[in-house]
Protein backbone atom coordinates (compact mmCIF):
# COMPACT_ATOMS: atom_id res chain seq x y z
CA UNK A 1 0.00 0.00 0.00
CA UNK A 2 1.52 3.42 -0.89
CA UNK A 3 -0.27 6.64 -0.63
CA UNK A 4 1.03 9.47 -3.47
CA UNK A 5 -0.38 12.85 -4.33
CA UNK A 6 -2.85 13.93 -6.61
CA UNK A 7 -0.15 14.51 -9.15
CA UNK A 8 -0.96 12.58 -12.92
CA UNK A 9 2.73 11.29 -14.10
CA UNK A 10 3.11 10.33 -10.19
CA UNK A 11 0.05 8.32 -9.96
CA UNK A 12 0.74 7.09 -14.00
CA UNK A 13 4.71 6.18 -13.07
CA UNK A 14 3.20 4.27 -9.77
CA UNK A 15 0.20 2.29 -12.00
CA UNK A 16 3.07 1.28 -14.88
CA UNK A 17 5.61 0.18 -11.84
CA UNK A 18 2.89 -2.32 -9.99
CA UNK A 19 1.42 -3.20 -13.44
CA UNK A 20 5.39 -4.30 -14.55
CA UNK A 21 5.86 -5.94 -11.14
CA UNK A 22 3.68 -8.08 -12.07
CA UNK A 23 0.60 -7.56 -9.22
CA UNK A 24 -2.79 -9.26 -10.20
CA UNK A 25 -4.91 -6.29 -8.86
CA UNK A 26 -4.42 -2.65 -8.21
CA UNK A 27 -6.89 -1.11 -6.64
CA UNK A 28 -6.71 3.16 -6.18
CA UNK A 29 -8.86 4.93 -3.50
CA UNK A 30 -9.45 8.67 -3.84
CA UNK A 31 -9.04 11.22 -6.56
CA UNK A 32 -12.13 10.44 -8.49
CA UNK A 33 -14.38 13.16 -7.91
CA UNK A 34 -15.06 16.71 -9.39
CA UNK A 35 -12.51 18.88 -7.55
CA UNK A 36 -10.01 19.78 -10.04
CA UNK A 37 -6.78 18.27 -8.71
CA UNK A 38 -9.18 14.57 -9.06
CA UNK A 39 -7.42 13.10 -11.78
CA UNK A 40 -7.05 9.96 -10.81
CA UNK A 41 -9.33 8.30 -13.32
CA UNK A 42 -7.62 10.29 -16.65
CA UNK A 43 -3.79 8.51 -15.04
CA UNK A 44 -5.43 4.92 -14.80
CA UNK A 45 -7.01 5.67 -18.30
CA UNK A 46 -3.04 6.72 -19.78
CA UNK A 47 -2.75 3.54 -17.86
CA UNK A 48 -4.66 0.38 -19.45
CA UNK A 49 -4.84 -1.20 -22.89
CA UNK A 50 -8.29 -2.55 -22.61
CA UNK A 51 -11.26 -0.62 -20.59
CA UNK A 52 -13.18 -3.12 -18.10
CA UNK A 53 -16.45 -0.08 -17.40
CA UNK A 54 -18.34 -3.18 -15.94
CA UNK A 55 -16.59 -2.52 -12.16
CA UNK A 56 -17.18 1.08 -12.41
CA UNK A 57 -20.78 1.40 -13.80
CA UNK A 58 -21.68 -1.61 -10.95
CA UNK A 59 -19.79 0.26 -7.74
CA UNK A 60 -21.99 3.42 -8.97
CA UNK A 61 -25.29 1.66 -9.35
CA UNK A 62 -24.44 0.16 -5.82
CA UNK A 63 -23.35 3.56 -4.60
CA UNK A 64 -26.27 5.12 -5.51
CA UNK A 65 -28.57 3.09 -3.49
CA UNK A 66 -26.58 3.92 -0.35
CA UNK A 67 -26.58 8.24 -1.60
CA UNK A 68 -27.37 10.40 -4.49
CA UNK A 69 -23.65 11.16 -4.56
CA UNK A 70 -22.52 8.10 -5.54
CA UNK A 71 -22.64 8.83 -9.03
CA UNK A 72 -20.50 11.57 -8.95
CA UNK A 73 -17.89 9.09 -8.62
CA UNK A 74 -15.61 9.21 -11.97
CA UNK A 75 -13.58 5.92 -11.49
CA UNK A 76 -12.56 4.07 -14.57
CA UNK A 77 -11.43 -0.08 -14.52
CA UNK A 78 -9.37 -1.30 -17.09
CA UNK A 79 -6.95 -3.90 -17.62
CA UNK A 80 -3.00 -3.34 -18.11
CA UNK A 81 -0.94 -6.30 -18.79
CA UNK A 82 -2.09 -8.81 -16.21
CA UNK A 83 -3.06 -6.29 -14.59
CA UNK A 84 -6.95 -5.42 -13.18
CA UNK A 85 -6.72 -1.86 -11.81
CA UNK A 86 -10.19 -0.41 -10.43
CA UNK A 87 -10.72 3.21 -9.06
CA UNK A 88 -12.13 3.32 -5.66
CA UNK A 89 -13.46 7.09 -4.35
CA UNK A 90 -11.86 7.93 -1.19
CA UNK A 91 -14.21 7.90 1.31
CA UNK A 92 -13.44 4.11 3.60
CA UNK A 93 -17.34 4.18 3.93
CA UNK A 94 -17.93 4.49 0.63
CA UNK A 95 -14.92 1.60 -0.02
CA UNK A 96 -16.65 -0.40 2.56
CA UNK A 97 -20.04 -0.39 0.05
CA UNK A 98 -18.57 -0.84 -2.86
CA UNK A 99 -16.28 -3.58 -2.36
CA UNK A 100 -18.53 -6.03 -2.25
CA UNK A 101 -19.46 -5.67 -5.96
CA UNK A 102 -16.13 -6.97 -7.05
CA UNK A 103 -15.40 -9.78 -4.31
CA UNK A 104 -17.75 -12.47 -6.29
CA UNK A 105 -15.64 -11.72 -9.39
CA UNK A 106 -11.94 -11.24 -8.32
CA UNK A 107 -10.97 -15.39 -8.08
CA UNK A 108 -12.66 -15.43 -12.24
CA UNK A 109 -10.93 -12.17 -13.05
CA UNK A 110 -7.67 -12.86 -11.58
CA UNK A 111 -7.62 -16.36 -13.35
CA UNK A 112 -8.06 -14.92 -17.08
CA UNK A 113 -6.17 -12.34 -16.85
CA UNK A 114 -3.21 -14.76 -16.08
CA UNK A 115 -4.39 -16.59 -19.87
CA UNK A 116 -6.18 -19.06 -18.32
CA UNK A 117 -7.35 -20.63 -21.75
CA UNK A 118 -10.57 -21.84 -20.30
CA UNK A 119 -13.01 -19.49 -20.96
CA UNK A 120 -15.62 -19.02 -18.00
CA UNK A 121 -19.25 -18.53 -18.52
CA UNK A 122 -19.36 -15.22 -19.58
CA UNK A 123 -16.02 -14.23 -21.42
CA UNK B 1 -30.72 29.18 -23.05
CA UNK B 2 -30.19 28.41 -26.81
CA UNK B 3 -30.93 27.22 -29.54
CA UNK B 4 -28.73 25.96 -32.38
CA UNK B 5 -28.63 23.59 -35.23
CA UNK B 6 -27.08 19.72 -35.19
CA UNK B 7 -23.77 21.16 -36.59
CA UNK B 8 -20.72 19.89 -34.70
CA UNK B 9 -18.32 23.01 -34.70
CA UNK B 10 -20.86 25.08 -33.51
CA UNK B 11 -22.43 23.01 -30.62
CA UNK B 12 -18.37 22.17 -29.19
CA UNK B 13 -17.99 26.47 -29.86
CA UNK B 14 -20.63 27.26 -27.95
CA UNK B 15 -20.18 24.53 -25.34
CA UNK B 16 -16.21 26.49 -25.03
CA UNK B 17 -18.02 29.79 -25.12
CA UNK B 18 -20.25 28.79 -21.52
CA UNK B 19 -17.22 27.14 -20.38
CA UNK B 20 -15.35 30.38 -20.84
CA UNK B 21 -18.13 31.94 -19.13
CA UNK B 22 -17.66 30.67 -15.83
CA UNK B 23 -20.59 28.80 -15.86
CA UNK B 24 -21.01 26.02 -13.05
CA UNK B 25 -23.60 23.93 -15.27
CA UNK B 26 -24.30 23.71 -18.80
CA UNK B 27 -27.55 21.40 -19.73
CA UNK B 28 -27.94 20.11 -23.68
CA UNK B 29 -30.84 18.74 -24.97
CA UNK B 30 -31.27 16.89 -27.82
CA UNK B 31 -28.97 15.39 -30.36
CA UNK B 32 -27.91 12.16 -28.48
CA UNK B 33 -29.72 9.46 -30.48
CA UNK B 34 -29.24 7.45 -33.53
CA UNK B 35 -29.67 9.54 -36.05
CA UNK B 36 -27.02 10.46 -38.89
CA UNK B 37 -27.42 14.05 -37.47
CA UNK B 38 -27.33 13.53 -33.64
CA UNK B 39 -23.40 14.21 -33.02
CA UNK B 40 -23.96 16.20 -29.29
CA UNK B 41 -22.17 13.51 -27.45
CA UNK B 42 -19.49 14.03 -29.94
CA UNK B 43 -19.23 17.77 -29.83
CA UNK B 44 -19.15 17.32 -25.91
CA UNK B 45 -16.71 14.86 -25.60
CA UNK B 46 -14.48 17.38 -27.60
CA UNK B 47 -14.78 20.16 -24.74
CA UNK B 48 -14.63 18.17 -21.79
CA UNK B 49 -11.06 17.15 -20.02
CA UNK B 50 -12.45 14.89 -17.21
CA UNK B 51 -15.45 12.43 -17.83
CA UNK B 52 -18.46 12.25 -15.19
CA UNK B 53 -20.33 9.15 -16.67
CA UNK B 54 -21.93 8.92 -13.85
CA UNK B 55 -24.84 11.38 -14.99
CA UNK B 56 -25.46 9.77 -18.20
CA UNK B 57 -25.27 6.31 -16.79
CA UNK B 58 -27.50 7.22 -14.19
CA UNK B 59 -29.97 8.92 -16.60
CA UNK B 60 -30.17 5.79 -19.02
CA UNK B 61 -30.94 3.79 -16.10
CA UNK B 62 -33.89 5.62 -14.99
CA UNK B 63 -34.91 6.18 -18.49
CA UNK B 64 -35.00 2.48 -18.97
CA UNK B 65 -37.51 2.68 -15.75
CA UNK B 66 -40.33 4.51 -18.03
CA UNK B 67 -39.45 2.83 -21.83
CA UNK B 68 -37.08 0.52 -23.24
CA UNK B 69 -36.06 3.18 -25.51
CA UNK B 70 -34.14 4.77 -22.50
CA UNK B 71 -31.05 3.04 -23.51
CA UNK B 72 -30.75 4.66 -26.94
CA UNK B 73 -29.88 8.44 -25.67
CA UNK B 74 -26.00 8.09 -26.18
CA UNK B 75 -25.72 11.44 -23.98
CA UNK B 76 -22.28 12.22 -21.90
CA UNK B 77 -21.47 14.05 -18.97
CA UNK B 78 -18.04 16.00 -17.94
CA UNK B 79 -16.12 17.89 -16.54
CA UNK B 80 -14.28 21.62 -18.56
CA UNK B 81 -12.63 23.94 -16.74
CA UNK B 82 -15.04 24.76 -13.81
CA UNK B 83 -18.13 23.56 -15.81
CA UNK B 84 -19.94 20.15 -15.64
CA UNK B 85 -21.50 19.60 -18.99
CA UNK B 86 -24.60 17.03 -19.05
CA UNK B 87 -26.33 15.73 -22.31
CA UNK B 88 -30.55 15.74 -22.18
CA UNK B 89 -32.04 13.99 -24.38
CA UNK B 90 -34.43 16.07 -26.59
CA UNK B 91 -37.88 15.09 -25.56
CA UNK B 92 -39.50 17.43 -22.88
CA UNK B 93 -41.11 14.30 -21.02
CA UNK B 94 -37.85 12.63 -21.28
CA UNK B 95 -36.17 15.57 -19.52
CA UNK B 96 -39.24 16.07 -16.58
CA UNK B 97 -38.09 12.21 -15.58
CA UNK B 98 -34.29 12.27 -15.69
CA UNK B 99 -33.56 15.69 -14.45
CA UNK B 100 -34.45 14.62 -10.75
CA UNK B 101 -31.78 12.03 -11.11
CA UNK B 102 -29.21 15.05 -10.75
CA UNK B 103 -31.09 17.03 -8.62
CA UNK B 104 -29.49 15.73 -5.02
CA UNK B 105 -26.07 16.27 -6.30
CA UNK B 106 -25.96 19.17 -8.35
CA UNK B 107 -25.37 21.61 -5.19
CA UNK B 108 -22.40 19.25 -4.01
CA UNK B 109 -21.07 19.02 -7.86
CA UNK B 110 -20.96 22.69 -8.24
CA UNK B 111 -19.05 23.10 -5.05
CA UNK B 112 -16.13 20.47 -5.84
CA UNK B 113 -16.00 21.89 -9.21
CA UNK B 114 -15.46 25.46 -7.76
CA UNK B 115 -12.16 23.58 -5.97
CA UNK B 116 -13.74 23.28 -2.58
CA UNK B 117 -11.13 21.41 -1.08
CA UNK B 118 -12.78 20.02 1.68
CA UNK B 119 -13.60 16.76 0.00
CA UNK B 120 -17.13 15.14 0.33
CA UNK B 121 -18.05 11.45 1.17
CA UNK B 122 -17.61 10.05 -2.32
CA UNK B 123 -14.71 12.32 -3.83
CA UNK C 1 -23.45 -15.33 -40.04
CA UNK C 2 -19.14 -15.66 -39.96
CA UNK C 3 -16.94 -17.33 -37.12
CA UNK C 4 -13.24 -15.55 -37.26
CA UNK C 5 -10.24 -15.64 -34.39
CA UNK C 6 -9.68 -12.96 -31.76
CA UNK C 7 -7.09 -11.16 -34.41
CA UNK C 8 -8.15 -7.71 -34.24
CA UNK C 9 -7.30 -6.38 -37.50
CA UNK C 10 -9.29 -9.13 -38.65
CA UNK C 11 -12.28 -8.26 -36.86
CA UNK C 12 -12.06 -4.69 -37.53
CA UNK C 13 -11.76 -5.76 -41.42
CA UNK C 14 -15.20 -8.31 -41.17
CA UNK C 15 -16.84 -5.35 -39.10
CA UNK C 16 -16.18 -2.72 -41.88
CA UNK C 17 -17.36 -5.47 -44.41
CA UNK C 18 -20.59 -5.34 -42.94
CA UNK C 19 -21.13 -1.75 -42.47
CA UNK C 20 -19.90 -0.74 -45.69
CA UNK C 21 -22.46 -3.63 -47.01
CA UNK C 22 -25.19 -1.73 -45.27
CA UNK C 23 -26.41 -4.05 -42.85
CA UNK C 24 -28.43 -2.67 -40.22
CA UNK C 25 -27.21 -4.45 -37.49
CA UNK C 26 -24.07 -6.45 -36.10
CA UNK C 27 -23.71 -8.92 -33.28
CA UNK C 28 -20.57 -10.00 -32.26
CA UNK C 29 -20.48 -12.44 -29.65
CA UNK C 30 -17.37 -13.23 -27.74
CA UNK C 31 -14.07 -11.88 -27.43
CA UNK C 32 -15.36 -9.56 -24.81
CA UNK C 33 -13.87 -10.74 -21.46
CA UNK C 34 -10.45 -10.09 -19.37
CA UNK C 35 -8.20 -13.02 -21.07
CA UNK C 36 -5.53 -11.28 -22.91
CA UNK C 37 -6.54 -11.97 -26.68
CA UNK C 38 -10.46 -10.88 -25.79
CA UNK C 39 -9.95 -8.13 -28.00
CA UNK C 40 -13.13 -7.44 -29.53
CA UNK C 41 -14.26 -4.23 -27.97
CA UNK C 42 -10.86 -2.88 -28.94
CA UNK C 43 -11.40 -3.54 -32.53
CA UNK C 44 -15.02 -2.92 -32.50
CA UNK C 45 -14.28 0.93 -31.17
CA UNK C 46 -11.92 1.42 -34.40
CA UNK C 47 -14.55 0.64 -35.86
CA UNK C 48 -17.54 2.90 -34.55
CA UNK C 49 -17.61 6.80 -34.89
CA UNK C 50 -20.37 7.02 -32.44
CA UNK C 51 -20.58 5.09 -29.20
CA UNK C 52 -24.33 3.89 -27.72
CA UNK C 53 -23.45 2.71 -24.88
CA UNK C 54 -26.48 2.53 -23.34
CA UNK C 55 -26.71 -1.33 -24.80
CA UNK C 56 -23.43 -2.23 -23.22
CA UNK C 57 -24.73 -0.86 -19.85
CA UNK C 58 -28.25 -1.94 -19.85
CA UNK C 59 -26.37 -5.69 -20.66
CA UNK C 60 -24.11 -5.74 -18.13
CA UNK C 61 -26.67 -4.67 -15.56
CA UNK C 62 -29.08 -7.74 -16.87
CA UNK C 63 -25.91 -10.31 -16.84
CA UNK C 64 -25.42 -9.43 -13.22
CA UNK C 65 -28.92 -9.70 -12.45
CA UNK C 66 -27.75 -13.66 -13.38
CA UNK C 67 -24.55 -13.86 -12.21
CA UNK C 68 -22.12 -11.27 -10.56
CA UNK C 69 -19.61 -12.13 -13.26
CA UNK C 70 -22.24 -10.72 -15.55
CA UNK C 71 -20.04 -7.45 -15.00
CA UNK C 72 -16.46 -8.67 -16.29
CA UNK C 73 -17.92 -8.31 -19.85
CA UNK C 74 -16.23 -5.32 -21.71
CA UNK C 75 -18.46 -5.42 -24.93
CA UNK C 76 -18.96 -2.35 -26.10
CA UNK C 77 -22.15 -0.84 -28.56
CA UNK C 78 -21.86 2.05 -30.97
CA UNK C 79 -22.43 3.67 -34.91
CA UNK C 80 -20.71 3.40 -37.54
CA UNK C 81 -22.52 4.54 -40.81
CA UNK C 82 -25.76 3.91 -40.61
CA UNK C 83 -25.03 0.38 -38.57
CA UNK C 84 -25.42 -0.57 -35.27
CA UNK C 85 -22.56 -3.05 -33.91
CA UNK C 86 -23.41 -4.19 -30.63
CA UNK C 87 -20.88 -7.07 -28.47
CA UNK C 88 -22.47 -9.98 -26.76
CA UNK C 89 -20.26 -12.25 -24.57
CA UNK C 90 -19.61 -15.73 -26.04
CA UNK C 91 -21.46 -17.68 -23.39
CA UNK C 92 -25.01 -19.27 -25.69
CA UNK C 93 -26.61 -18.55 -21.85
CA UNK C 94 -25.46 -14.97 -21.67
CA UNK C 95 -26.49 -14.15 -24.86
CA UNK C 96 -30.31 -15.93 -24.41
CA UNK C 97 -30.71 -13.83 -21.25
CA UNK C 98 -28.98 -10.65 -22.53
CA UNK C 99 -30.55 -10.10 -25.85
CA UNK C 100 -34.37 -9.41 -25.04
CA UNK C 101 -32.94 -6.48 -23.17
CA UNK C 102 -32.22 -4.98 -27.06
CA UNK C 103 -35.32 -6.64 -28.80
CA UNK C 104 -37.50 -3.85 -27.65
CA UNK C 105 -34.98 -1.31 -28.99
CA UNK C 106 -33.90 -2.81 -32.35
CA UNK C 107 -36.88 -1.71 -34.53
CA UNK C 108 -36.81 1.90 -33.31
CA UNK C 109 -32.96 1.78 -33.58
CA UNK C 110 -32.81 1.11 -37.46
CA UNK C 111 -35.11 3.17 -37.89
CA UNK C 112 -33.38 6.21 -37.00
CA UNK C 113 -30.16 5.16 -38.45
CA UNK C 114 -31.92 4.74 -41.31
CA UNK C 115 -32.45 8.65 -40.56
CA UNK C 116 -36.20 8.74 -40.64
CA UNK C 117 -36.07 12.72 -39.67
CA UNK C 118 -39.25 11.92 -37.50
CA UNK C 119 -37.24 12.10 -34.08
CA UNK C 120 -38.96 9.68 -31.51
CA UNK C 121 -39.54 10.28 -28.05
CA UNK C 122 -36.10 9.74 -26.82
CA UNK C 123 -33.84 10.90 -29.28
Amino acid sequence: MEVIPDDFSLIEDRLHHYVDAGCDLIFTTGGTGLTPDDITPEATRAVIAREAPGFSEAMRIEGARHTPLGILSRGVSGVAGHTLIVNFPGSPKAIGQLFPVLVPTLAHAVRTLRGDSRHGQRD
